[in-house]
């Protein structure tokens, strides 16, 4: 059972990380100024598929247990939010909603750690690397939103991309 | 407990519908030749608002309930596939990869209908009318796929969107 969980919970984070590959960062990210502790492109897939490994197994380890509702309902939350962040930095070139939505499953993340921690203390400490990850990746959303002001879609409706 | 739940989950439905709002149809979608049974425009936020509410409570209900585990998997793997559609379909405007993610979309809301029933038959209920729409959805996209073959950013990569 905790496997078939497993493997459906990794379905869910491979439709959030396909995002990555269809919405790919491109000559648009390539030219915006960016911190000097910017990761390499290469890290991100390699970060990620690692992190959504820890996020599956975590969230299969909880399922199987009691008393799991909240932890079950803030993992959904996170994996919604995660797939939804992709299209609207990388694909709207939306740099400040982009970062909303980080905020947002920053949050997420934080609480369904709180949650899946009080459910079983190995599924709480899986979610620990997401938890820096994410925190990495809004801070180089903030500072990339702050170097490149005019880069934001939002920032001139008239020069947005068509979609 | 199980009103948090509700809301959390509504939240995880709120972030994957709000692609429709990031993704609108727009110019492209209106010149596409449709079926003649094509849901008008107006009626889609309309059933997916009254939809999230059902799917919501269906994950809540089941939240606070034992041996929910197969169901909570399933209901997270369907709100990734759910966030995922609309940008792939409006944002890509990928008519077939989208048809692959809604084929994926209606077996995970098949599943996960099958799950919550075991577990609480109105939860179960509650995911009918997400299938049945989800289902007019996929028959839309199959038939706006055959009514125009060349529509597919995938069918001619040097005419695809840059993102």
């Amino acid at each position: 059972m905790i496997w078939i969980c497993f493997f459906v919970f990794l379905a869910a984070c491979f439709a959030a990380g396909s995002t990555g590959g269809l919405f790919p960062p491109g000559r648009w990210y390539d030219q915006l100024a960016k911190p000097s502790w910017t990761p390499p492109n290469w890290l991100f897939p390699v970060a990620w598929t690692t992190l959504y490994i820890c996020i599956a197994a975590a969230g299969a380890r909880v399922a199987v247990q009691p008393d799991n509702a909240l932890a079950m309902a803030f993992w959904a939350l996170q994996i919604a939010l995660n797939t939804l962040w992709t299209p609207v930095f990388f694909g709207l070139h939306k740099l400040r909603l982009g970062l909303v939505v980080l905020v947002a499953l920053w949050l997420s993340v934080a609480v369904a750690m709180v949650m899946l921690w009080s459910v079983d203390r190995i599924a709480g400490m899986l979610f620990l690397p997401y938890l820096a990850w994410v925190t990495v990746a809004g801070a180089l959303n903030l500072s990339v939103l702050r170097l490149n002001p005019d880069a934001d879609a939002d920032a001139d409706a008239e020069a947005a991309p068509e979609v």
